[in-house]
């Protein structure tokens, strides 16, 4: 017997009929002599109808309103599903954040896991039920309702999973699971049989949607032995865990994009000391992040620095820039958009100085021009003009051989809470 | 300054629109120097469509889990009135059942209120904070969500209002206030300005929709100044209280009518001791509620016996009946439905001994036979054929002198809930 922790996202419960089929496949697991928690997140587009309905009231809702009206969209998934396991024949019982032990932080919107306190899920396994959990949400140490932001039903699950000490952590979505590229740019991507929390963070940073950056991390630290699979066919999936098995020696394991970046460029800055500091002080201090930053060299005493922010942050982290001028001597600012940041991920990379050589040879051989580039022991990124981007990632899939024979069916939209 | 406790049924908070007139409402009387607690209801027509999608599930859903469902119903309307009182300047904030300390027993969908421990509220009205509250809703001893049943958020109200010793609860809803009798029926119905609690419990009880009977009780027992009033005019509305002034001396205050009536008859029933226990312990064995019990004269040692119960509740209770021949010997069990229960209600009654004499004569000449009569200290119940339904009762309200010469605006459907 081992204890499972499956969760579904909103996509998977989205209607009646799919809610029960997902507790015919919970059902399974239990008649194969398993422990159930399930996590699950709102139905379909439930958030969204929510968001709409608050804006329509204000543009400008409270965070703390805001998680209290939200958090109503998990609650409604999880009498529903366990409405379904019970017609099923099977004993099973909800519970939302709070009554499931989630402790969290006070920020509302964002909230941190603090711990759980999983008695009342322990106590209904012991009594042969199955658990099914409002994820997304947590109460804070003053009985506040709280939200995990983006990405918070996956993290429910892994720290759900550490806290009852599960077996296997699975996290159902409407793909395979983790495949070296996105198969709607390449029809032969190839599934993952495994992959590492290290290269699954990155992936994930790097805008592999299919697992959150915060429940990978969540899941390294806890050592949570993690599988994302589908929802809808009964395929194997991939597990993530410390040490994944690199099957034909490849160096590189999977392939990511994020179209979310803008360039911002200072020109002609003077070079001082703690120049680098004044601007990115400014910047965090309004709390905008910047991705990758890049300097060139000195001439004349004057230095380009360029980085990387978000599309919606790029206009503000302009404006930040400009109001700098009293302190420090620059010429310009400029920004540009339509860029897409392509990467390379890969725990054998680091003994394996060609690999970012190649990718360099590859984008230039596309006619791309690279516009910054970063680096860490396990991953490259190249920030690319946007209209190369299927070609890039086409030619670097085949470049690292990472194409199959088969051609990936490429299923609806993905869960995206 | 006083402490006004406001309650608001679904369809004052049916849409956005509506939720934000509600708040301007509520900003008033902070305005004019009060502390408001709010007690809100699901919006609209939310509870029907939660409960839709549960049917899709199983016909035969568990309490608890309809709890955990339908509370989202009210959980989303505080959110969203919060923001509405925000997005007027104001300081609000929201709290579920639980969070509100809303303590009930574990009776999944019929909850009854234990007690209330009122900490956050009254922490909040002390910052100066508009308080929105989810009506409807608890949580047992156990931490699991509970439902008040039907009438739930008045009680909620009611029950608050006892808590934080309010100056006033104020039950907003659809109708001006309470009326004579049903204005969509006699159009120069007389709204009340005041009525005594034992009065509002009977006309409740009897069928009058504007109060449920459970939050008048409360309000009685805990002596509750409650006042029901239109959400959507400022007309005074009608007092509840312990005495009311009767404003012309007339015996009557109000005439109610109850069409979830089915009568039942045994016939031919053996005369022997206990043998009408026997009946009405089986039938309360299995929660049948009876209402007006009426035993005919024995004639040849066999006596008849009549009841009512709910149209819902007809058949089974024929059929408990049948079962009970084991037992007792009777010649025959008989049905009737498409019958109405009217009643006459009113505290001057018990000093007036004319009243019910004036009644059946009134009945008679409207050609109807009465079926039942049951009396007490404060209303006469007579059970007719339907069909005469609107005669009888423009005839009632001439008889004792409750016409006005105005004629009454009916507005949209009822609040029920």
């Amino acid at each position: 017997m081992s204890l499972y922790v499956m969760k579904f996202g909103g996509s998977s419960v989205g209607s009646a009929e799919r809610m029960q089929k997902v507790a015919q496949r919970i059902v399974e697991k239990k008649l194969a002599g398993h422990q159930c928690v399930i996590v699950v997140s709102a139905m379909g587009d439930t958030t969204d109808e929510l968001i709409d309905l608050s804006k329509q009231i204000t543009d400008r809702p409270s965070a703390r309103e805001m998680d209290m009206l939200l958090t109503t969209g998990e609650q409604v998934s999880v009498a529903l599903l366990s409405m379904s396991i019970q017609q099923l024949g099977h004993e099973a019982v909800s519970f939302t954040g709070w009554q499931a032990g989630m402790r969290t932080d006070d920020g509302h919107g964002r909230a941190r896991i603090k711990d759980i306190k999983p008695d009342r899920i322990m106590k209904a396994l012991d009594a042969g039920k199955i658990v099914v959990v409002a994820g997304f949400q947590g109460t804070s140490d003053e009985g506040e309702i709280t939200t995990l932001g983006r990405g918070g039903s996956d993290t429910t699950a892994v720290a759900l999973a550490a806290a009852v000490k599960a077996d296997f952590c699975e996290i159902y979505t409407d793909v395979d699971g983790v495949y070296s590229t996105d198969p709607r740019i390449v029809r032969c991507a190839k599934k993952l049989d495994e992959i590492s929390y290290d290269e699954m963070l990155e992936l994930a940073h790097l805008g592999a949607a299919v697992l959150h950056p915060r429940a990978v991390e969540y899941a390294k630290q806890y050592q949570v032995p993690l599988v994302v699979r589908s929802s809808f066919t009964n395929n194997e999936g991939t597990y993530v865990k410390e040490e994944a098995v690199m099957e034909n020696g490849a160096s590189v394991r999977g392939i990511a994009y994020d179209k979310n970046v803008a360039r911002i460029s200072i020109l002609g800055v003077e070079d001082q000391p703690g120049v680098l500091a004044k601007f990115f002080n400014a910047l965090a201090e309004h709390h905008i992040n910047v991705d990758i930053i890049v300097q060139s060299g000195v001439l004349n005493g004057k230095a380009d620095f360029s980085f990387t922010v978000t599309l919606e942050e790029m206009d503000r982290a302009v404006e930040i820039v400009e109001n700098t001028r009293s302190e420090v001597n620059f010429d310009e600012v400029t920004s540009e958009t339509n860029l897409v940041k392509v990467s390379i991920v890969g725990a054998g990379m680091v003994s394996n100085p060609g690999v970012a050589a190649k990718m360099f040879d590859v984008i230039s051989k596309q006619q791309a021009s690279i516009k910054l580039v970063s680096t860490s022991e396990i991953k490259v990124s190249c920030v690319i003009e946007q209209s190369y981007l299927t070609e890039v990632i086409l030619a670097l899939h085949t470049a690292y051989d990472l194409d199959t024979n088969q051609t990936v069916f490429v299923g609806g939209p993905k869960d995206r809470r």
